[in-house]
């Protein structure tokens, strides 16, 4: 995989779309950036998927509820290696939009995705509508 | 230091500004969101912290190298335990700003931070300006 992986401007592996959504699979937790008054903010997620979507829960209160509007995000896994001095990161573009559907909110409960977070219940849907996932990862040169 | 946390809203640990600066110290990588074309994304950088400053390297044409005007940037360092379902994460809120006078960038680049992504060279200095730097840690109920 490494070896072959076309380079984009800044001497980073493109990861293919396939590898970005097995790994958005397989982490755990990913974090969440957005506009919040005026400046970017990220946030950790215990998120799950449904299909190409990334899902979450949220508290109430939370300001990753968008009420009436789609709020913008970048969502982000990534994964790396110390000793080898190798990582790789899979961000996702798109829009937070609250779950209001009732059928959805019951078929999305069955997927299992519990917060860590416990002291508070999280029982809002986020879903992140996608508009691109892309995938880097770093590459050292053959000694 | 789990156990005696203040709580938030969400219920989550407060961790104290000494603690955030530790983990914001001793983590390898760390993630910089900031907006880009009027949406958020999301990198991860291999970082160091000179005093209380997170700084990083980037190449030349990274959207990071804010010309002539500060970006508004939040940098966020994490770490969990899946088995226990534990996690924490330190978020710096600031500005971005390129770091331009020669001297402060001999004596930075005596600070060691060598960038995993080295194929492409990284001889831009990043200094992130701290607004303010807070942390949270999940807390479990004791069973």
């Amino acid at each position: 995989m490494t070896t072959s992986l076309p380079l984009d401007h800044s001497g980073l592996g493109v990861l293919p779309r396939e590898e970005c959504l097995r790994r958005l699979g397989s982490a755990r937790v990913g974090r969440v950036a957005f506009v919040s008054q005026g400046d970017p903010v990220i946030l950790p997620v215990n998120h799950g998927m449904d299909g190409e979507s990334v899902i979450f829960r949220t508290a109430s209160g939370s300001k990753l509820l968008a009420s009436d509007s789609e709020l913008p995000v970048a969502f982000e896994v990534d994964g790396y290696d110390v000793d080898r001095r190798a990582g790789w990161s899979v961000m996702v573009r798109g829009v937070a939009t609250t779950v209001e559907d009732q059928e959805e909110i019951k078929r999305l409960n069955l997927i299992g995705v519990w917060p860590w977070a416990d002291l508070v219940e999280r029982n809002h849907w986020v879903r992140i509508r996608t508009f691109s996932v892309t995938g880097r990862q770093t590459v050292h040169p053959v000694r």
